[in-house]
Order: C-alpha cells, then structure tokens, then sequence
C-alpha cells in the first residue's frame, strides 16, 4: 500500500525571507508540493514570494485559491474545495507544505484547513513563524510589552464599543487590518490614552516599507493592506 | 579611528534550535561576542543552549548575570553595569549579539538594555523571534486567534481585578508566568467562561515538554518556569 504524505503548516514569517525559521526552511526543501492561499487578484502570493529562493527545481508550486468572500457558506465551500484537493496530494504519497505569512495560527487561511484535516487522521506538523507584529516592533524600537502589562491583539475590524473595552483594560495594543477604518482607530486611539506612544508600520521588511510615528500623519494616510499599528497607553516614551 | 561595533539583540526562538530564523543564524556565525542574559541560578541560559549549534570556535560568549530580584533599583543598577560591559565592547569594534529566549520584545530583558543603549547612538538591530505562545499553539493544534477575535497576552501575576476584566473582554488568551499562582488562573478561567478550550504547555520543544488539555489535570500540576497556557472563550472545541 502507498504511504500517505504528511501535511505541513508552515509560517514564512513577516515579510524578509531571513526571517523564516531554520526549520521551515528544512521542510520547504524536502517536501514534493508547496502550496500557497491566493486570492483572485494578485499575481503572486506574498508568502509565495517569501520562499521563492528555498524551493527546489522539482518542487511543485500550487496556488490556491481562496476568494476575498464575505458569505460564510460561500466561503465553507472553498476551504472544502481546496482541503479536499489537499487530501489528494496526500493520498497519492506527497508530502505537502501550505504557507502562511506571520504564524500559522493566528489569522490564517490555515486555521480552517488544519480544522477540516486533522478530521482526517492524516499526519500533520504546523511549524510556527514570526508574526508581522514581533517584526513591526523591532523594526520600530518599539518594545510589545514588559513586566506585568498586558498586551491585546486586536482586529480594527471590531465594532467600537468591543474596541473601546478592550483598549481600556489594556496597556499595550496590537492593531490589525487597520486599513479598513484608519481613522476611526487614531481616534479611538486619542481618547483611550494611547495617542502619545503609537507607531505604524506598513509593508515590513518588503519593498515599500513605511514607519511612521505620528499618529496625525497616520490619520491622513490610505495604510497599505499589510499595515500594523502598535500603541502603549500613558505618556510619551519614545 | 577604531570603528565601533554593531549591537544585535537576537530572538531565538521558543526552544527547538531548528525554530530559530535563518537571520539570527547568520548573525550569531558572524558576531565577536555572543552575550547569554543568565540569573545566578543556572547552569547555563536556555537561549545559550538553543544556539549552540551555530556558534563558531572563534567566538566569545559571556554570560551576564542579570538577579532575580524584584528591588527596582537593585535591578536598574544591574541594567546599567551589564550595559556599560556591552558598551565597552562594542566601543572595542566588537559585533555583539544578545540573546532572547522567543522575541526580544516581548517581556524580555533585552528591552531594557535597548533603552539604554539606544540612547548612546550606536548602531542597534533587532532580529524579531518565534514567541513561545505561538509554538504552543502549533504544537498543541491550538488555534491562537481568528477572524475578528481578540487575543490578549496576560503575565498571570497580575492582580484578580484586572485579570477579571481581560478576561471578560477578551476571546481567546495567552497566559504567562503561570507558575506563580496556577491554582487561581485555573479558577479565573473557570468563571470566564474559558474552562472548556484550555491546554497548558510546559517545555514547548524541549526536554521534559508536557502538553495538557484538561484544567483539572492543570490544576493539580506545580507547573515548570517555562509553561504558557492557552484558553478560548465559549463551547468546547477540540
């Protein structure tokens, strides 16, 4: 009978292709398919790009593609589509290799795909990455959280009521898919607390890369979809 | 004139040498000095031991003594002497890398350092690494956060009162410094609604590494100093 393959989530990290692990690196040498979530606009994937100089001559390369949809059924139908897909790589002996940008377990495509798959008994190893935050802060100077403070990560996303909840009882925040609603989270930012400490930074480690440390020449930008705004509450720091 | 060296602080990662970023490898082959954060204590540091593998015959390593101690100014008084050490020897033209266990942003000794020697004007970058939360979460198949969900990183030696209200703001939590007071954290989540998705991870990647689903096994276990719980709002899941 033919060995089944192994499945591998695997985090690319924040942008820099350095900033990939040792062990990704390992895996995306070793395995017969990588593939990467696409969305139907771009010409390449991100993390796709990421890992372009660890992928060997004889690797297949698949892009799938898993549509921008806001329906939840629409949705559950291409993480259906796409899984079983996958499963039939692994049945036929290959062992596979699915990308994330960051980590594979927070905010992902790959959180649903792991779901639908570990249903299946098939092995599966999830290599963890460098999140685009822990990349925003050292690229910034600007520590995520120290001693006893808590840190939130937080989706702009949210409704303002939940925003404001959480951005009262934290001491320091990661805000994410800001380019959604920019200015209404600088605003929400100033009345919290958080306007002296706050940095944003766009595009980080790739091409185009922007930081900026004031939070009123943040609000007049259009943030780039890979944009990250990090803020710690009380006075100046930096 | 000498040329003054380059200061590096370098993430290794959550413990697994292979979890460490291709970067940080390259750096650690090419510094003069390595430097291993250490309390008086141990042996040697864990992050020490993590990067054995990459370190050079040629390389020196030093070992500064950082006291576990919580006198606020005993403690900056070991900030400044160990800073004015690695100052004198980036003064000397040496390349020195600081170690961090995970990423050096995130509750680690090396923001400390930073924010002196940021002040001095020499040359400083930061290499960001796999935090240990996110490991844990990979390696226990725990998704960290999703969608529109808030993720909230708690030192559990906070006071009950604002654990209370993180707790009830957030969807899914990352507890740290669990070993202090696990008793209580397993009562907070238990009346958070957190009880029914929550694994404790000690040693993630490690010697001696223990995975546990259940809060009542939790409960029972005096956890090791490097143990992280993840917990998840609502129904059970797994």
């Amino acid at each position: 009978m033919l060995e089944k393959g192994k499945f591998y989530g695997v985090g690319v990290g924040p942008g820099d292709p350095e900033l990939i692990t040792v062990k990704a690196v390992k895996i995306l040498k070793e395995v017969e398919v990588i593939i990467a979530p696409h969305t139907e606009k771009k010409i390449e994937s991100t993390a796709l790009s990421i890992v372009r100089p660890y992928i060997g001559p004889d690797t297949t390369v698949l892009e799938l593609v898993f549509p921008m949809i806001f329906d939840k059924r629409d949705l559950a139908g291409a993480y259906e589509k796409n899984t079983s897909t996958i499963k039939s790589l692994l049945d036929e002996g290959n062992n596979v290799a699915f990308l994330t940008l960051g980590d594979p377990m927070l905010y992902s495509t790959y959180i649903h795909i792991y779901r639908l798959l570990e249903q299946t008994g098939l092995s599966i190893e999830t290599i963890p990455g460098v999140t685009s935050f822990c990349a925003a802060a050292s690229r910034a100077g600007f520590p995520l959280a120290d001693g006893n403070e808590v840190l939130s990560i937080v989706p702009a996303t949210n409704d303002d009521k939940k925003l404001e909840n959480i951005l009262r009882n934290s001491d320091n925040l990661v805000l994410m898919k800001v380019y959604k609603n920019h200015r209404q989270v600088v605003a929400q930012l100033v009345e919290s607390g958080f306007s002296e400490n706050a940095v944003m930074i766009s595009r980080c480690g790739l091409d185009g890369e922007e930081i900026i440390y004031n939070l009123n020449d943040i609000e007049e930008r259009k943030p780039d979809y890979l944009t990250t705004v990090l803020a710690k509450k009380g006075m100046k720091r930096l």
